[in-house]
């Protein structure tokens, strides 16, 4: 019960010199959050405007408008970016990570700790992110982090207070991104189980597109706290079965980005469940929402996961019957609900 | 992992007879639920009016405005509601249930099982519901109830899909309340961890005052769903601490009404601490929410239970120290997030 001691504060002799990649909302949004802990950030993309207005105004009006960030650097060159990095940070769409790394393999400093934002999954290999990166760039698990938690964008960079979860393999790599990366606004928690983190970060979509879809339908907090309590209870579930610690799916990787993306019209998921829920068919849904969901992607793949390991997943499963057109959505609740009466903690 | 095969549904060839004592917002609305799940229900209140337009109208305009109850009785004599009542609901206002259960004591039908639906610790004793409830009536464990989830009243009341905990040291007691309460639209999980059900439900609206205040302060989803989830943290040690079961912390009694309860501007503790945040003076907030709530009345007794048995609450001792003026609300969240930086786990 007692609280370790505190780490040092960032080194404030050298700071320490961090590559972004990916100049959208949460790339820049992250970049913000370590210039503020004291690091010198380049931020890398692929839009000259956006990168030359970062570098020269700090600001990122196409991902970010209105918000005035600190001192930063902006490239769209990546050896610029990754010169002397000693952190990496990965914040591209996930179905580009892997070529967008595989090219700059021979940029990234040897000793570089490499950091994913990303919540995909890699469509046809099935892998998690941080497991694209280490095989792309051939790296060993102590150089592998990954960050999660309730961390909607546009609330960080209005320096809302906020906390995190920096996971990696190795308690010391998670430390030290830690350090690099905590202000008076933004607190990571250190967490070595990153099976359990980067599952969560993947499912909880699918739930947050079913509390859309009862909010769509007019439902309450009552309907919407029973879905995020019973999302939570299945993807614990799966993630016992992949080896993954019970302890991070209470956690805010778990419980935390659940509850933040399941209630918040900011998540893209929450907002395209919400279309469907009042409605629109999954392609009009999809349109309104200006493109399609990570949780419309994952959610056939992760309930094949689930089978696989015989585990049961009723929400993810009526999710998935949902938006395939099996199940009308108007049934969807009663089908939750009807299952037999037991008690809830072997449920 | 298999599920236990469904109990029966409540007989058709007697239905069971329930008596409800209290006719506020909560109580009708689970006399409505009792009624659909096919009681013969009775509800007990002391306001003539209100009760007479039940049995006549089956309507509560005062407490439930615009709902259709299903075919009930009202009364405002006691012996009339407990007459062969085999289940006894009771959902008056936690400071009276003592004095309101004394003089009914022999009412009460020798085999009923009486139900709590109510939230509060008694002052003075530090007593929970189901303690004052089996002692006034002199009830063994296996003869008492308490009924706990995310159940904003409201929303039953328009028939939403809502999960509960109904729990019992006695599982076979349990199962009874909970197939007398089942619905379409309502499902009872069974739970025999009464302690810990009953804590949750006290506990959780210090933490909606806290969520209130964030909110009412401006902050968004990443504050709430952290305030959320470290809350439950803090909830759980506490109970761990008492005896209770950790996995009741992370089912619908737990995170199920915490969440509900921090994120529904229908919860009182939230309007409270909304009000709070906004800038007005305690006793302004608690005059524009039409009174106290429970979150403030317990938050010092629930921190002392806490220090008694040395387990750390962050937020509750921010809520308490904010509500006595020790502590700027502008400070609470800085107070939160400097706390050392540490394993997730180990917090």
């Amino acid at each position: 019960m007692s609280a370790p001691a505190p780490l040092s504060a960032p080194l404030t002799a050298a700071p320490t010199k961090v590559a972004v990649l990916g100049a959208g909302s949460m790339g820049t949004t992250f970049a913000m959050v370590l210039a503020d802990a004291g690091c010198d950030v380049t931020l890398w993309g692929r839009d000259a405007a956006v990168l030359d207005a970062v570098d020269r105004t700090h600001r990122n009006e196409k991902y970010l408008p209105g918000v005035q960030l600190p001192a930063m650097h902006g490239t769209t060159d990546p050896a610029v970016a990754l010169q002397g990095a000693s952190i990496v940070v990965v914040s591209v769409p996930s179905q580009v990570a892997r070529a967008t790394l595989a090219s700059m393999k021979d940029l990234v400093e040897p000793d570089a700790v490499v950091v994913s934002l990303m919540k995909g999954v890699e469509l046809g290999t099935d892998k998690r992110m941080s497991q694209v990166i280490a095989e792309v760039l051939d790296l060993p698990d102590e150089r592998v982090a990954i960050v999660s938690g309730p961390n909607l964008a546009p609330e960080i960079a209005e320096r809302q207070p906020t906390a995190t979860v920096v996971a990696s393999r190795s308690e010391a790599t998670a430390q030290r991104v830690a350090a690099a990366c905590w202000t008076g606004y933004f607190r990571p928690y250190t967490n070595t189980d990153v099976v359990g983190v980067e599952l969560c970060g993947a499912v909880k979509n699918i739930i947050a597109l079913a509390a859309g879809m009862a909010q769509g339908r007019g439902f309450g907090w009552n309907t919407i706290a029973t879905l995020i309590t019973r999302g939570l209870v299945e993807i614990t579930r799966l993630g016992l079965a992949l080896g993954a610690d019970a302890a991070t799916f209470s956690g805010l990787a778990g419980m935390g980005d659940l509850t933040a993306t399941c209630a918040s019209p900011l998540s893209r998921n929450h907002r395209l469940g919400k279309h469907f829920g009042e409605g629109l068919t999954l392609e009009e849904a999809i349109a309104a929402t200006g493109g399609t969901a990570e949780g419309v992607k994952s959610s056939q793949s992760v309930l094949e996961l689930a089978r696989a390991h015989d585990v049961e997943m009723p929400i993810t499963a009526g999710v998935v019957d949902v938006l395939a057109g099996k199940l009308p959505l108007s049934e969807l609740a009663a089908t939750l609900l009807a299952r037999p009466q037991k008690s809830e903690v072997a449920g």
